[in-house]
């Protein structure tokens, strides 16, 4: 563990903006205290003073950001299960409907098929409409926004409620499309986040600098925490999806914040649903006195590596129509203006073919993705209970499966073959989507197949197909994301902790086999489509991109100041510059780099010059700042890169032998990245 | 999450050591190749062209220093199962002595007190004539060794050696001295780590720079999970006590080799035990249809609370203790040179107030530490039941805490209160101990009481007392070494994931509570007693420490060449330091620095000098590197530090507006720190 003290970042992100931040400070306390002229200045007057008192109360527990974090996890878990109740309406209504139809197949078929094309055209067409980056994933765009680079248009509110919106309609949708919800979950607790955090600094008196940026790495772990109420798990993917270095300060407030949201999302499920205590999102009935044989661990290592190279096809697949939508000019054109018919083409050739008169009676595709994982994941063997189902009162959760009286492994295999190409196109559509839940679902069903095919086949009575569905699922999320925690979230979302060792087994093994030769992950795949400046994703496509030094790449002549400059050159630098932090040179000749000067210490120097008559040089005026980390042209980006990151959203100085070269910022460094991918 | 490119740090290296690693690399080659002169020179060439072809074929599939993760975790985990049959048997011993003494209670009392004061003498004076640093614990030296500090002589394998016997005297001793065995196991396995490290090193042709660093990082990882077969809260519980940053590129080699570890360690105790399956390692029978009511979550909080304030208790007490025995002159003396004296006077004190005859009664003092955690996490009430446990034929597992006829909570009480005392004397044993598990039951006992004495009190019979046990343990645990992941293991150790929300809520709080007001943890109060340079331990005592500008406390003028520098300044150079980076600065005069030259260029250069007629200056013969990342003194303790740990064991150069000031290196940090602690 390389071992780097967080609150260096801290340090000296406060020592650099302190001079900025105090006025802040006294203007927020303004805005909350001293507004004279609006009306009822008496009942406003004691409710403010009730509110400060009740803020003095909270925050001698303890600091208020604390309370943030736990309103976040609530807040996030609230709207996951608000979104879980209107899905489970939604897709209620479209099975009445369906049965209602019985007797007329053309009906039937209308009703199959438009249901979900209509709301993937009002999904696309309104998250198009209202904001158009709402679209996707989310998590690509999430974890650029971690890394430094500021992109405040996806973290708006009104991105939040178009995402709410456009992933209900999503889900409605149901299995046909074949979507999940944990990536634009992800993006959605961080825009409530990015909300919560302006609310805080609102309230807070003691400014913290690093609060917002704090706010947002803990909203992205809390995601997925309430998504399925699996904090530790949670906070863990994100952990891995989103960065390449975590700093444990932020370790106790995802965790606290997390724990808040899955506790609430259970305690909401069990109020609603009149269960009587908190429950596993997804049920098992695995037996507890032998969970597993010992050489069973082989199986479950074969299964790791089957998940991990199908995972590459899927990928590879991915990649190549991502690439096809991109090329093709047809498309091209119709994903730009046209996404509500796009979208609406697409959901009618899925929906016809999951049809459960036509293909869909040998995918089990009347199921829910819920009923689908359940069915999976019971321990009893499929092949062994095939001959008696019919004769029972009530269908076994797996009976849409061998219904057609097929058996098991045929509806298995052709499930797996058919959503390989299906949900590579249901990956196309322009709607808010997850893409982890459905990956989820497609190992299951591929570890069911290797666990109750191997029963079958060698005639095995005692082994439980539900464990290498459990591991399958794992092993192939984990193997398309490039995440070990899905073995964790599995057992999280089951319950069944016996399991955990075979699945961290196939987990481990599915992902040498999928990072192998620096192949991109999905989240990496998509990065690279939206050319979004990420590193970590680029550089698996273009490998010599983090070995360029800086030097070469930097852009023309930054403004600088002399040290004996005086108002006329000071009023020329804060005319061309935006910087906030503007170097100081010992004379223009020499560019022997001093220090730095803020730019709000400029406009009061030209103000104060103004009034007086001796003209003053700038070194008397002001403090010239020293400069703590300095970058040599000699720096490779990925250097650059990382150092940016570490000090957070600060100026970087680039000087060789004392002497400066340039500037560094988010802005620049995502110049030289467009540049350089544009370039090779 | 501060999203840091963890490859920076080996580009860093790689750039800065390039030249002196080609020369290792073949180095090793040779030796693996070119004894000719030993004997049998045939066979040799035979057996290496075998070995080689093995090691093309091993490479073929993945790097051997994987192979190397999974080695390290299989042996780890050996070590550990043999550990824990050594002393199975040797408790076992005991116990069969005790008991065919029954008749004989003065006999039975010096069976009891003698046993475990014979193995702390030996423990003691074996641990301190072969190796005087093995005793304690090992993980404040781990974690100062992870951060970048070189202590070779801990991790060595006489140390190693040292350690596992010493220890193995520890555990022997029981529940009468009641200390653990996790943090040595920490220590041993890094050592296993550094061992295989070398290995790794001699075989391997691709010479990695940080290779033996990485190693060691999954060695601290792996300890704790083949310690209890736990392989992700092991990875996670190390992760939070070594570092404050985690580079995610250690994550998979982490999880792989503890998932070796773990699977290791629990087929091991399989095959050993006549067990049909992989168990985990506290078995527990908690009722699975409702595990707890929704209300019980306070009831939770609570405890979690509760256990943050006893937290606190027994790390003042500890720190006071530790303070006293280090003032005090006789203890002094004593701790100094008659380590086996204290250790016998300590044992036998322990032992005496343990004696089943004695209060040992009240305590359950016969029970080890195993069958404390088991009685105290069985999910019965003890209260209700303790009217006909003397009916039945077995007895209860819980039948020693209620042997004497006194209600359980009179037995659970007094065992917190002697243990506490008890346990802050155990932990000033000058033996090889650890300090994780002894915490743990006592929290699972403090769970227990609060669990048993709600349900005895308001009469709830469907409560569980043994998930009370559970949390407890957990956040107890937590709140000492203020770390998360004891909930996550406290699962793990008894495979009841149903508590888990629980057990996270109820550490969260007792975090909360113990890191309150920067109290330092346990291992931080070691850290700070031993002097060791761990800054971020460190300054909970000096709160200024890492403020302080590294200006002020930079050492005198280090050596520099400057850029036309002849043979002579060069030789004087080199035989002035020994850093093997060496700043070159315009001239003397002016200070500016250029760059630095490599230790082995210089006396490459001094060789080519004494060969030539004509003098030629340093730049015309030598590559003055570019410096990467430069200092200046207004650098904060904190961030050189945090700066260091992050580019590996390299030297830092301190420039002051282009000037050279200094070389910031980790023995020149190591005596900073020391300095400043000591002037305090």
């Amino acid at each position: 563990m390389k071992s780097v003290e967080c609150e260096s970042e801290t340090d000296i992100e406060s020592n650099k903006q302190e001079g900025g931040n105090q006025s802040n400070t006294s203007q927020t306390k303004s805005l909350l205290l001293s507004d004279e002229w609006k009306p009822y200045l008496r009942p406003r007057t004691i409710v403010k003073e009730w509110l400060l008192k009740l803020r003095c109360c909270f925050g001698a527990v303890c600091g208020l950001e604390w309370y943030g974090f736990a309103a976040l996890g609530i807040l996030t878990a609230f709207l996951s299960f608000l979104m879980d109740f209107s899905v489970l309406k939604l897709l209620k209504a479209h099975q009445w409907l369906y049965m209602k139809l019985d007797n007329n197949s053309l009906l039937q078929f209308l009703c199959w098929t438009l249901y979900p094309v209509c709301l993937c055209v009002v999904g696309s067409t309104f998250s198009h409409n209202i904001c158009p980056y709402s679209t996707g994933s989310g998590i690509p765009e999430v974890r650029t926004i971690l890394v430094g680079f500021e992109m405040p248009h996806y973290l708006s509110v009104t991105h939040l409620f178009t995402k709410y919106v456009g992933l209900i309609c999503t889900l409605a949708a149901g299995s046909t499309i074949f979507l999940g919800k944990v990536g634009p979950f992800v993006h959605l607790s961080t825009m409530v986040g990015a909300y919560l955090s302006n609310l805080c600094s609102l309230i807070q008196t003691k400014h913290r600098d690093n609060a917002s940026r704090e706010m947002l790495v803990v909203a992205a772990g809390v995601g997925v925490a309430s998504c399925f109420g699996a904090p530790i798990s949670g906070v863990l993917f994100s952990v891995e999806v989103m960065s390449s270095h975590f700093a444990l300060r932020q370790y106790v407030p995802c965790f606290l914040s997390a724990a808040c949201g899955g506790l609430t999302f259970r305690l909401f499920s069990m109020w609603s649903g009149d269960e009587e205590t908190l429950q596993v999102l997804f049920k098992t009935n695995f037996p507890t006195a032998i969970p597993f044989y010992p050489l069973e661990i082989l199986l479950f290592a074969f299964l790791g590596l089957l998940c991990g190279a199908v995972s590459c096809c899927y990928l590879y697949l991915h990649r190549t129509v991502q690439q096809f939508t991109k090329t093709n000019s047809v498309l091209k054109k119709m994903l730009t203006t046209e996404k509500g018919l796009y979208a609406g083409m697409v959901a009618f050739l899925l929906a016809c073919v999951t049809f459960p008169h036509f293909a869909g009676q040998y995918m089990a595709s009347k199921y829910t993705m819920k009923q689908l994982l359940t069915s999976l994941m019971d321990s009893r063997q499929w092949g062994s209970q095939t001959h008696n189902a019919s004769v029972q009162l009530e269908p076994e959760p797996w009976f849409e499966w061998i219904s057609t009286g097929n058996p098991f492994y045929f509806s298995l295999t052709f499930f797996l073959l058919m959503k390989m190409w299906m949900l590579v196109l249901a990956c196309t559509l322009p709607v808010p989507a997850g893409y982890f839940m459905p990956v989820f679902v497609y190992g299951a069903a591929l570890g069911r197949l290797v666990g109750d095919g191997a029963a079958h086949m060698f005639s095995l009575t005692s082994i439980n197909p539900g464990g290498y569905a459990l591991a399958g699922a794992a092993a192939y999320s984990g193997a398309v994301t490039h995440t070990l925690s899905p073995a964790l979230l599995a057992v999280e979302v089951t319950g069944q902790y016996s399991h955990a060792v075979p699945a961290l087994v196939a987990t481990l093994l599915a992902n040498g086999v999928a990072r192998s030769r620096h192949r991109p992950s999905f989240y990496d795949a998509l990065s690279i489509g939206k050319r979004l400046p990420h590193l970590p994703s680029l550089k698996k496509v273009f490998p010599q991109l983090p070995s360029t030094p800086v030097g070469q790449v930097l852009g023309g002549k930054s403004v600088q100041l002399q040290k004996a400059a005086g108002p006329a050159e000071v009023q020329d630098a804060v005319d061309s510059s935006t910087e906030t932090q503007i170097p100081v040179v010992d004379s223009h000749e020499s560019q022997i780099l001093l220090g730095f000067v803020l730019r709000s210490e400029l406009l009061m120097f030209l103000r104060h010059s103004k009034n007086e008559t001796i003209e003053k040089h700038l070194d008397e005026v002001c403090c010239i700042h020293p400069i703590s980390v300095l970058l040599s042209p000699h720096n490779t980006i990925q250097e650059a890169y990382s150092i940016l990151s570490l000090v957070g959203a600060q100026t970087l100085f680039v000087a060789d032998g004392g002497r400066l070269v340039g500037l560094l910022t988010w802005p620049e460094m995502k110049r030289i990245l467009e540049d350089l991918t544009k370039e090779i």
